[in-house]
């Protein structure tokens, strides 16, 4: 057979029919003859590779869709092997959102303690699936937007020998968006995008070369939240969403505590009714519940960077990536979130050099917790594991650190063979 | 007359006898023959320069001591000034403490807020005794403890064409201690000592070449608070005291807020009962009272520094001079405070390399703050002064920053000339 | 009008056909309205001039084509300004190819002593310009290919608010050559392009995401000089034609000092010939004679460069820019010959990291020649000019650098008003 | 016992009797009580090693000293290693010498194409050196003055755990003939020295603080070469003697064609002399000849440098230790000769920061070249040895570079076990 093997690990996902879509939207350009779709649920893996099937027959493409739990089976020979797993699920997200509350700090998914808990939990299998992509498909290009996502890049770029590009929805988001906001198509932008995964700044913006930063600043106020509006208004600068959790840290703390329920809880129900969906036989096309959830934008950018690689685009794409001298300021071995040039050789980043020093503290505060972080999630070493809470910015003092960590060692047991090892 | 001047700019601090019996100790190697103590205030500078005359007279030193509030005359001619500074004296210092504790954030004459309330009142004042150190002493030593010593180094390396040094008795006090824990002289250990002023780590300490770095941690948990002593256990490293702030922020602030009284408003009194002693024309000596004050060390510090130069000694020094790629992860043109060989021709930092990873982040954070700090002091920028808020590790929010930066402006207007020139 | 405005510099040159030519064959992406065609020579500039008329007229564009000698007129109001002036003209270059030779040294065009007198010359025509663009047309893309390229575009990033872009022929050229070779079309290659104008190296050739370097090389040896074919075999690597007055000097001496003619003075009967031919008043197209003249692919690549400007293109072209950390082993503010995206903001490298060990030394050791060559240039110090010299790889000793110094300011008195100014 | 061993590797070299006589003047710091006296030579051990004892006898020291064909005995234990070794003696030497000159090249000991083939013979048995040191002496302090001192340094630095300094006389020359210019004592002075072994500059001289650099340049123009007086002239800086094998490449080859004698012959005749000397049974001194034999100045630097270790003397040395960023623009993992704190933990370089740019690129060039001589002389690569040979700056082209290198690894091929394990 002679068209693309592309493999999803976690496929259970709901997210799995927005990367289907995508395929099928590009099915001129992506020749793909075989699906992989593997996850370690077979119930969820069913409903959600069903519904798959169905799309997949109905656009009238001539694809192999597979649904396995054989891992190795699913990445042997892939040409793109694309992984979305949440190792212990929703309610290990709820407990990540939950214990650094209990310790005065904000809870949250991929920012601070409870991206930390998920880190440790995830690094371990991610090495795992680095491993059988190294022997069963040593040249396959791995896009991975599992979070933490430039913690997971990190690790796998110092830890593997595969081809890995990390990838996130919001630098997509954040170029539609201000596309929409100049009435200009995304691509007439160039935005310089500087930063981490969840920790990005957008310093300048121009549009088919005109410098319409100061315009951008200023439609982009409306709709953020008056701490960051405030920031963006004195700095002329655009943040990433997730930096409201640093410039809005007691802010954001008083509201979690008050909260009824977390984003997990929430995310949790539509989880239930996304599925509950999918197993309507008649359903053969993505449905539009699937918004809310959140991962807008993933399919665009996951499957327009594979077509991007696949056919020497020269494209240029935000993504996760070795850092090598495109942030001076920042280690050349760590992860950066870049644009970079994308094509068959995969992602080459353009040179940012200085960063404005209203951003640069916070950046190398939260690289420096991203490297330790790591290191421990690698290591297993609780010494490192306490470094990494301890270097975090959200940790307010050296006895939330250790009781966090206690707390997070323990609550994530089952899933920490590294540190168990270490007992 | 061919001995030495020295030139104290701030003479009518209660410190100044604590300079005075260091020349007197030192005399045989330090050829006094005309110190210039110079204040703005008159009434404190005859209390505390007749005991400096006294002091002087009594030790059979021949040397001429003037008391002038003339700035340019004290300097003129000056072999070594000295600046110990309090633009606004202790109620600007109360002020500082108070102010950040009503947005909910720490308040410390040094860190964070409060010293960069301190830094702005500050910075005016030193570039006004830099023009004159320019022209009327332009081969001085000058040696400066006035706070925030960090940034004030900074600011005068950047914008003055001075032999500035800056000193703090941090790094003396600890050594002393350490050399008393692990019974040996001080000139026994060797500190790997890296950091900012205020802000620094002993990574490894030497004895005689053999390392006991494992011992002094030990040895200095004792006396230290519980937060600190825990990341020191863990970390095998011993932190400036002011870490404290760091690693105990939510501690602190609750401290801070039940306290009856700030440290300002303990100093004055403690102020206020020296110079009632010093007023007594038997007293002829630095009176024991003036250890409380909390400037121990300061003169041998200070004269023992002096001596180093003078004397073309190539004693090595913990300093506040420019990084100059001691430590490569901060820009070249900073401040630290370091390890120098301390010679007649200055200050020569030794290199340090790459810094721990669990300091790196908090050390990084604090320095972008402090040159923001700076480039805010010297250009009055209101835009630069939110950066240098926003930027500091112990505020908490945008919100924060700017009521901060508003309260602060406010409460400091009769000492901000940078500016209300702006306005 | 609205159609864009053109200013060549130096449009005597037998090269303007190429350059118009170039216009053209992209007539429908780039719709010029106004050429600008300036010399300081009346002579020549007629008659290139008029057959740029004849040209332009046969290929039915609707664009007015102006003669002057005034650069002020020429530069106002104008789009893209692209420069080829030659200071004192072929004599000179002659000069510069024959001095060095009495001195036991190369003499080259751009290379060398020879390149040096070049870039002396040149340094404060350019700097000139400079202001003129400046002052008349700020937003102007200039486009330099001006020999010694590098060394110019280096002078004009860190003495001018242009908007420079240096450019040279033989990127362009080596990328052509390879894809006949690898029988693919140009855009179809990514070449790992590392170092400076005339000093470059090919580290990796990828087709469309392949990795062919080992056959690129071996299709390359065909041709090269023994010396240059070595070095590839052992190295893997292809190196700038130019590199051969390097990895063969002693070869390269013996043969200059028995050649007949100088390059330069062949390219002389050349020039005579292309200028005779271009009277003929029925000739309205580019003569094939002028791929003789060594400028084969200036038109593609300057007019491609500026439609990718215009056009906001996101092209790769491999200009000379500014370094910004591109690769880390040279300063941030020197130029650098690399692959970068053109688009309406201008160029943005890509990011290179380390640099192989085998060609780091003299890339280090030319570069740190280039930037005394700069200073020297606009700061008409003598000293300078001798530490340029004596940095230069080629030169062998200090007398030989003295005694070129003293030559080379004596044959080219006449142009070189920045050390005139001095004595 | 209680004194301290200090072992000899080489000890039947010449120079033996200088360090025995800094040991004996040096009684008092350093407690010497065994002296293993090691050579692969029984002959010339018994001679040297006679004399040896003859001289520790008439002074009067309680010491043994023993001599033996056993390294690892020779070693174990010790608190000093002096290594001083020369693989092929001195016929090797001049081999080194003459090599060079047949493809055209200066041949020369430790600058150029000899350096390198004294460099590949060397670093094997260095390397093992360094495995008995590793493991029957961990704890020594390894004092080597062994050519090619800085690749050694460097191959020791990466490739062993040794307490590794490297030594050369030179600077310690350089240090006294200066005093002895400026009327002085050597411990007045402080240089700025900057650089690598056989290539440094001393840019700044200060005599207690005082800058006397300019009367220091004007003292050491006589009895310097022309070439090298006039660079010093125009610079104001002062260059190791080495470096007129740079500023002067085409006069020393032209003298060294003449030469009747290389450096190698006349120190062989030299040598003779001198070791029927020793064979006096009544001489206890070290004679007055082995000055002419040029390693003045060596007793003074290595048993000094030893017992600034042994005292904790906090003095300062100029010594080949890893660079560590105290010149940026050098890889931190190199190694440089460089002015340092020499205590009981070793060698502490003080930061030096911008190198003026009339060094720095023949600086880079040569650390470039050092870099892939001791890549070559680990690995026995044949490739690496090209690209050393051709990356150095008197290797005029790729066909002498090939050339040299067969002819080298033939003439040398009883010393090269590393290459021949690999054909």
């Amino acid at each position: 057979m002679d068209g693309l093997k592309v493999c999803v690990i976690g496929a259970g996902s709901t997210y799995t029919p927005e990367l289907i879509e995508g395929f099928i939207v590009r099915k001129k350009e992506m020749p793909v003859s075989h699906i992989a779709l593997m996850d370690i649920d077979p119930g969820k893996l069913n409903i959600v590779g069903s519904l798959a099937k169905r799309m997949v027959e109905k656009a009238g493409i001539n694809a192999k869709v597979e649904l396995t739990t054989d891992r190795k089976k699913a990445v042997e020979g892939a040409d793109f092997v694309l992984s979305q797993i949440r190792v212990g699920g929703l309610p290990a997200r709820i407990r990540d959102e939950h214990i650094p509350l209990d310790f005065g700090v904000i809870g949250q998914e991929t920012t601070g303690p409870g991206g930390f808990a998920k880190a440790l939990r995830t690094i371990p299998v991610m090495l795992e699936i680095a491993r059988d992509i190294e022997k069963f498909a040593p040249n396959a290009w791995w896009i991975n937007f599992t979070n933490p996502s430039g913690i997971i890049s990190e690790t796998l770029l110092k830890h593997s020998r595969t081809n890995i590009i990390g990838l996130c929805n919001v630098p997509v988001g954040m170029t539609k968006s201000l596309a929409t906001k100049l009435e200009c198509q995304p691509q007439d932008l160039f935005l310089t995008y500087v930063g981490l995964n969840h920790l990005s700044w957008i310093t300048k913006v121009c549009m088919k070369g005109d410098d319409v930063t100061k315009q951008a600043v200023k439609l982009s106020l409306k709709g953020r939240a008056k701490e960051d509006a405030e920031w963006m208004k004195i700095n002329g600068i655009i943040p990433n969403g997730y930096l409201h959790y640093y410039y809005a840290r007691d802010k954001v703390l008083e509201d979690q505590k008050k909260a009824e329920k977390s984003r997990g809880e929430i995310v949790t129900e539509v989880e239930a009714k996304l599925l509950a969906k999918y197993q309507n036989p008649n359903l053969r096309r993505k449905p539009k519940e699937l918004e809310k959830r959140g991962g807008a934008h993933y399919s665009t950018a996951a499957v327009s960077l594979a077509s991007a690689i696949y056919n020497n685009k020269r494209e240029l794409h935000i993504v996760n990536t070795r850092n090598n001298g495109t942030i001076p300021c920042l280690p050349a071995d760590c992860s950066i979130e870049t644009n970079c040039v994308i094509d068959g050789r995969g992602a080459h980043p353009m040179t940012i050099g200085d960063v404005p020093l209203e951003i640069r503290g916070l950046l190398q505060a939260v690289k420096t917790y991203e490297e330790l972080a790591v290191a421990a999630g690698v290591s297993g070493s609780k010494k490192l594991a306490f470094q990494a809470l301890m270097a975090h910015p959200l940790v307010p003092s050296s006895t939330v650190a250790k009781g966090l960590l206690d707390a997070i060692l323990d609550a994530n047991k089952d899933y920490l063979p590294q540190f168990r090892l270490k007992r």
